[in-house]
C-alpha cells in the first residue's frame, strides 16, 4: 500500500509536466491572430487573450506565495498587444523555475490559505492553476476551431 | 532538496483529486440537453458525447492495463442515450475506486508502454488521461454556453 512518503509524481516532474503545459499554451495564444485576441469569443465567454493574462497572474503568484507566505495583488488583465503577451507568459515560465526549487517539499502536502482565501493542500492548490490553464486552454481550441484555425496537437507539450 | 521519495502528491491524493475531476464531468455531460449531446459542436469539433465516451475509453484501461499489462480494446464511442453514458460513466468511476488501490507504487514512476504504443512513466500516462478530460470539458464548457446553458462552476468537485 502507499504512503505518505510514496510519490505519485515528485516535485521535479511535476514542475516539467507544467511546463510542457505552457509551452503548449504559449503555442495557442501565438495561434491568434493579433485583432482576435481580446476581442474574439464564443458564447458571450471571455477573450483567450483575458484568459491567458489570468494564468500568468495566477501562477508565480501562487509558487511566490507558497515559498514567501506573501501574496501579490493580481497584474492587470487588460488588452495588450499579443507580443507583450508572449513576453509577459515566457517571464513567467523563467520565473517558475527559479522559484520552483525553493519550496521546501515537505510544504507540497501541507495546508495553507493563498491569496488572503483560498485553503487547501498545497499541492491541490498548484494542481487548481495547471487545471485552470488547461480547462481555458481547451476554450480556445474551440474559439480557434470557430475562426478557422487549426490549433496545435494536445499531445505535443515541446 | 527533493528526492525521488519527495512526493508533490502521493497516489491516494491523486486519486482523489482525479474523481473530484470526474463529478465535474459528470455534471457537464448532464447539462447537455438529451438531443444536443450527439449533435452539437462548435467550429466543425466532436460532440461532448463522443468526448465523453473517449474518457471513459481512457481511464479504466489505462489502470487496468497499468495493473495487468493487458491493454483493452477500446469501447465504442457511437451516440447513446444520455442516461446511458452516464450509467457508464458511473461504473468507471466505480471501477476506478477499485482498481486503483491495485496499483503496485513504485509502478507509478516505470516507464511502460500504454496500448502497445504510447511509452512513458506511468504518472505522464495517467496525468494525460487526467488533462485530456479537462481539456476535452473546457471544450463542452463553450458547447454549453453557445447553446445558452450555464455549465457547472470549474472550482466545485463535490
Amino acid at each position: 500500500m502507499a504512503t505518505e512518503s510514496t510519490p505519485f509524481i515528485t516535485p521535479e516532474a511535476l514542475l516539467a509536466h507544467w511546463q510542457g503545459h505552457r509551452r503548449l499554451t504559449r503555442r495557442v495564444i501565438d495561434a491568434f491572430p493579433e485583432e482576435k485576441l481580446f476581442t474574439f469569443s464564443v458564447g458571450g465567454m471571455r477573450p483567450f487573450g483575458e484568459l491567458a493574462m489570468e494564468i500568468i497572474t495566477m501562477g508565480v503568484p501562487m509558487v511566490r506565495g507558497a515559498i514567501s507566505g506573501e501574496w501579490d495583488a493580481p497584474t492587470s488583465r487588460d488588452p495588450r498587444p499579443k507580443a507583450e503577451v508572449l513576453r509577459l507568459w515566457d517571464e513567467s515560465s523563467e520565473q517558475l523555475a527559479a522559484l520552483w526549487p525553493q519550496i521546501p517539499p515537505q510544504r507540497f502536502l501541507e495546508t495553507l490559505t493563498a491569496f488572503g482565501q483560498y485553503t487547501d493542500v498545497l499541492h491541490e492548490l498548484i494542481l487548481y492553476v495547471i487545471d485552470n490553464e488547461i480547462h481555458h486552454r481547451g476554450q480556445g481550441y474551440v474559439y480557434l476551431r470557430a475562426l478557422g484555425i487549426a490549433p496545435p496537437p494536445f499531445y505535443d507539450r515541446s
